[in-house]
């Protein structure tokens, strides 16, 4: 998908619990994102990824966060949500590649091996949280390994995010397409994240959250003296 | 309005042309905004407005902008707009308070005693551009004083905002509130804002405006080696 490539995917999600959650507006999020220059779209649910794909024409990375029992997984976990993604023709799948225990036992190659069977022109992007990880990913024969899940697993929570390192290291010796994914919110931390040279960039909560930009300035009049 | 005070006020805007214009969302932006710790909204347009005010608690700073053929000024310009905003409720009317001409050679203190006149309990803010028209403000008795409008006047074009220095200029030598309103994009600058310690910080486009923050990001990737 060279649509993507050196460009800004901007992710436009309102998961269940979150205020803009169920209204029916990632779409024009999307529409905004990409009169603002935005490459291609990130999507959850296969609703909002059907609506983005009517409202705009830049390619799509679906996914649909499920949270199951049994399992830490929720980034498209299981072949239910990957079936429902082939249903909505998303140019791009991703699923969380963690080492973590997936919902029912599943496993992320028989997920990859089913996509690839019955959607070959569906290209797989894998969110990863250690190099371990996108190394197995590489091998597994992703088409864009992603950082979108460093800082966000048990076992890195903590690490500073976004990590430069971390992307310069995938870069220079995996195969796959590396995409800079998950915190950034300045333009210092984008303009360090392009030194790394990724494929391409997906930029979130600092653009589709409001609630969280809010957040994250309110935070600062804490300390405002009184 | 003491609930205001040392408070982040958001301003939820989208003007005609904007890709989020006339889709009545507004008011979710409003209910993100104050879930993640506004004080205030600020809100355009009477529909938005009172969208706004049924979905949240805290003041709402109103405004109307109306381009007229006759003026540069569109902020709450003549008194057709500040009989609407009346109707609407809104805790605070904000106002052009440049130095320009009105359209309808209408003039800022008739509009101030109008208010004053049939909604006492109705506060005044007046957006400004310069020391000079803050002063003329403050003798007119605006109970806020904003630098809205710094940076944005032919005559204040080019003029780095936030302008700190112009803000503790206000804070020091007029009797009004000051409110800091303009150019806040990164944490630095907020907090160099605090520094200069307002009323009250209204934030917008940052927060509300998807197109524009994506616009701020896409511009790093033009600088990006091929």
């Amino acid at each position: 998908m060279s649509k993507l490539k050196r460009g800004l995917i901007v992710s436009c999600q309102a998961v269940k619990g979150e205020p803009l959650y169920g209204l029916n507006i990632m779409q024009y999020f999307a529409k905004a994102a990409v009169l603002g220059g935005a490459s291609g779209i990130r999507a959850n649910y296969t609703s909002d990824i059907i609506a983005v794909k009517n409202e705009v024409n830049v390619p799509v990375i679906g996914i649909i966060k499920e949270v199951y029992e049994d399992s830490d997984v929720y980034i498209t976990p299981t072949i239910k949500e990957v079936e429902e993604l082939l249903k909505t023709g998303c140019e791009v799948i991703a699923l969380d590649a963690t080492a973590r225990p997936r919902p029912n036992g599943e496993k992320l190659e028989n997920l990859v091996s089913y996509i690839r069977k019955n959607s070959p022109q569906t290209e797989i992007m894998a969110d990863c949280s250690t190099f371990e990880e996108a190394k197995a990913a590489d091998k597994l024969g992703f088409d864009y390994i992603g950082s979108t899940m460093r800082g966000y697993t048990e076992y890195t929570k903590g690490i500073s995010i976004p990590d430069y390192g971390f992307l310069k290291k995938m870069k220079s010796e995996l195969n796959a397409k590396i995409i800079a994914e998950g915190g950034i919110w300045e333009i210092s931390q984008l303009d360090a994240v392009l030194e790394c040279d990724p494929y391409a960039v997906v930029i979130g909560s600092s653009i589709t959250r409001p609630m969280d930009i809010t957040k994250r300035f309110a935070k600062e009049f804490e300390k405002w003296k009184i």
